[in-house]
């Protein structure tokens, strides 16, 4: 809108800076940044899983948190989406909008994300960099599943199916009182609003076992409620079974969002032998036909305490 | 960041309202908007062509434009790329940040999103919708490119290659003044800003023609420059033979952005006998060994005006 071009130098040499070393690199990459797109080769008999997630500062993230934490979690958080459909990461496309070139903080984003992706084993391959009045973070992340396996949707749960959950719930949403209080401090459960677990080898390995799954973001009923739907069936949920992160905090564990934690429907045939492999992943209730929707077991005072929560919608 | 869900219903009802319906669909999607990922399944030996582009209001477009103009104008914009690679267009994934969910906005929005996907024929795979301060518009977009191609990059250009230009620049950035000034009209010249010609014909037919290419976004000069350096050949254009919207304001013409434009390099041999087809493509220079860069065949006149322009560095 301006008359300078809108990717000006300072544009190019941000990119070159700090988007264009260091990153993981991906075998399937033939073209990475620095043309007008980026060009990848697809395995043999793959198909193609992608996943688009924005985070906005003081929306998503505090935006006076150190900027490395805020870079690692949003891939984290993307490539969550990757993991629950299971699928093996290959590479992402970042789209960056900043209100400034503040280099202490890009440093710390570009270190961030970095690590992260090493973690992650996911390459940078292209992105675009623009300003505008508050940090917005978009990432759209992709990788491959075998032919021979279907991805992990939330349409295919079937009557009978047993439930499991990856890992206890609760820890981000508990933490997010000190996270708003002090950004800066990732100890304690604040470690789990910044460094959700990704849960890619076992999204990976319940190919072939699980009929259904999802990335716990929203709160483990509303997503259960995701599942029931797109299922068309009902998930029974024994809400004593459901590992939490503060058992005194049982309805907000049970509602809070941004843990990440796979929550899986299969049978319970196929699923049980992988709480051998995948300790904390236990089983906490079963689809059954009827009125698609969440049915608890629960106490009437979490019941009480559940429909004061915003995140859960009965049915 | 708040106790609330971040994907909360009203999210989903936005989703269901705007982006689920009358999109163009794509054969090779197996898995569309609704689940964690989108799943596509890539064609026999193809490669991958990807590109992410962001549109922020009040930076690449006026905030109070029409929306469906916005829409369309972005999509445009990002399939540019796909264009300048040679890929035929797949499917593109889209995160909107929105201060609010005006419906009358949305429907806008929608409307001209969805008109130039079935124009460009390129299909809504997925996507996130979020809150923030200002409209945020990135689009991540794909296509493929068969085995037996190069895609058309930056630095393959070769000493002796004919220069060519799809058509004539400078509408786009002689328009600006009346785009800001009443954003709603978008006759005349408003015209090839709000819809800039995406050359995905010619892009294809480049494909074993042309040594390099790439869509004039940042000013015909700027992106010559960009060619020579990836390809470390000087690119000597004759500014006389650059057809132009205004040969009065012709050093604007030349370093205006945003008009979309491709420019190429090639074999003349091979690259001519398009004009034939392409009736607006035209011979503007030749490559040649040398301190990359841009040499022009100028007029003091024009030299002089050029060097007060921001786009152009010469060299």
């Amino acid at each position: 809108m301006s008359n300078t071009p809108p990717s000006s130098p300072g544009e190019f040499e941000l990119i070159r800076n700090y988007f264009c070393h260091g990153f993981p690199h991906s075998a399937d990459t033939l073209l990475a940044i620095g043309d007008d797109a980026s060009v990848v080769q697809p395995p043999a008999a793959s198909q193609l899983v992608q996943s688009i997630d924005t985070q906005v500062a003081d929306v998503h993230f505090p935006a006076s948190a150190p900027a490395a934490l805020i870079a690692q979690r949003a891939l984290r958080c993307a490539v969550s989406d990757l993991a629950a459909m299971g699928a093996t990461p290959q590479g992402f496309h970042l789209a960056l909008t900043l209100p400034d070139s503040d280099s202490a903080w890009l440093t710390g984003f570009s270190s961030g994300l970095k690590k992260a992706a090493h973690e992650l084993n996911i390459a940078l391959i292209g992105g675009d960099t623009t300003r505008g009045k508050q940090r917005v973070i978009s990432v759209a992340v992709q990788g491959w599943i075998k032919h021979d396996n279907t991805p992990l949707t939330r349409a295919a749960a079937e009557d009978g199916d047993g439930i499991y959950l990856s890992g206890p719930v609760g820890a981000a949403a508990l933490a997010l009182p000190q996270v708003l209080n002090n950004p800066a401090d990732y100890s304690g459960l604040a470690q789990q609003y910044y460094f959700p677990a990704v849960h890619l080898s076992l999204g990976q390995a319940l190919l072939g076992r699980a009929s259904a799954c999802i990335d716990v973001s929203d709160g483990l009923l509303q997503d259960a409620g995701h599942i029931a739907r797109s299922s068309a069936l009902q998930l029974h949920i024994d809400t004593q079974r459901v590992s939490v992160a503060d058992d005194q905090q049982r309805a907000l564990c049970l509602t809070g969002g941004d843990d990440y934690q796979l929550l899986l429907c299969g049978p319970a045939t196929l699923l049980q032998p992988l709480t051998a492999v995948f300790p904390q992943l236990h089983h906490i209730g079963e689809c059954r036909r009827g009125e698609p929707g969440v049915v608890l077991s629960a106490t009437d005072a979490l019941l009480q305490q559940l429909s004061e929560q915003s995140g859960f919608n009965h049915f």
